[in-house]
């Protein structure tokens, strides 16, 4: 593979819309779900923000980074209740007005409720003007896609329903991102200059060195990534070398 | 209390460096265990940030949010290898040299290991000048302060110990933050409109509402948060009249 054709890189922020995700009172898991499915697509997630459930703070971060990056996944936000808001500062941020999709309609609909609660679930069937249905697999209100912006639920088991959908040519994405990582009983600064000079021969490949603390002891997990399946092996086996060369075992390596 | 003193707000924003967290191969755990310290120091975490580990981006992110907040923290980035390149990016940011502070090389000086690796440890010791160190009661290399910027490690256990280390007067917040929350098998829509009025009687108090589906069914966490204990109280025996209002049961409430 050419240096050209890898130095195309599609690139991605996620916008993590939620004060529960921010109090900590949540963990958080659809970053990694989104990141791994988005590396397949060869998409890269190069950038994340986490931010309340504030109308100026939902428009600007929308606004700066549908501008930054090919592609924008917002997750939460998109519920019934006071505080979802996604929808209403998507459509500020684009300058359009929100309508009520038919076909968003016609799911909500599906499932019977008294008309005030009915009232309250419609408002998941609003979507800025020129926007995009995504689907929902589970049967729930979709999501949108709004230019290059993407608006997915933030409860996971929906949010990945969505996720699964977009293979289906709605984003366009470079070479698939593979990764290889090596595991290893050793401390970063044993190996901290042979490391640096490795990454140094393979530019192409991201080289990352990750600290590790387990009962056994102390060690670092080295990981590889690219979309060079070649250069990724060969790469793979000179870290295991290195560590070898310390008399030291490789315990994990994938 | 009066509305004026609740309306001061001490700002945070964390920022997250590493390309482990945002390809999704690391669970990020430290911004819950920080949103929940600066919520005891009356500072109230209002954006994350997670970010590769890529000069610029790290450089142009940290000179943002230190205009932007009262407080920045950092994590990750600070260890010996070719990937750690937080510290620099750091004293880039705030257009200074680096230099080799003398307690952090006392520290890291203290466990013996040959010269070629002590050179790559004692990237460790090096501040941006006019930084201060954080101390890491783990016994391992320190953090550091410069201006308004917390920079700490990224392994969960010491950068736990060393957050521990902000209560002693490093960071002025004001009230502290608390919250209430109450969950119920309802789903969002029967007590969207319901909700909404409550929240607009206390405007003071955030209410947030989460939808959750569990085995027995989906349900709804309602989160009040807020600097006036008496006032989530009177808060919470609303929401929970509400729930009961529908014959549904609380099934939690703290």
């Amino acid at each position: 593979m050419s240096q050209l054709a890898q130095e195309k890189i599609v690139s991605a922020c996620m916008i993590i819309i939620g004060n529960e995700i921010l109090s900590g009172r949540t963990q958080d898991v659809n970053l990694a779900f989104l990141s791994k499915e988005l590396n397949e697509l060869g998409v890269r997630l190069l950038e994340a923000r986490i931010i309340p459930d504030v109308e100026d703070v939902i428009v600007d971060t929308v606004n700066e980074c549908r501008q930054k990056f090919d592609y924008v996944f917002t997750t939460g936000g998109i519920g019934p209740t006071h505080d979802d808001i996604t929808a209403d500062c998507i459509a500020k941020a684009f300058a359009v007005e929100l309508f009520i999709h038919p076909e968003a309609e016609k799911i909500i609909r599906r499932r019977e409720v008294p008309e005030d609660i009915m009232r309250s679930r419609l408002r998941m069937a609003r979507l800025p003007v020129g926007g995009e249905l995504i689907q929902n697999p589970t049967g729930g209100p979709p999501g949108f896609k709004m230019g290059n912006v993407f608006v997915m639920a933030g409860v996971p088991m929906v949010m990945q329903a969505m996720v699964s959908t977009l293979a289906d040519g709605q984003v366009k994405g470079g070479d698939p991102v593979r990764s290889r990582s090596v595991a290893a009983y050793l401390s970063e600064g044993e190996i901290a200059e042979a490391l640096g000079e490795i990454q140094d021969r393979y530019p192409q490949v991201e080289l990352g060195s990750y600290p590790f603390y387990r009962k056994d002891g102390y060690g670092v997990n080295l990981v590889m990534s690219g979309t060079d399946e070649g250069e990724l092996e060969t790469m793979k086996q000179e870290v295991c070398s290195l560590v070898v060369s310390f008399d030291v075992e490789v315990i994990s390596v994938d």
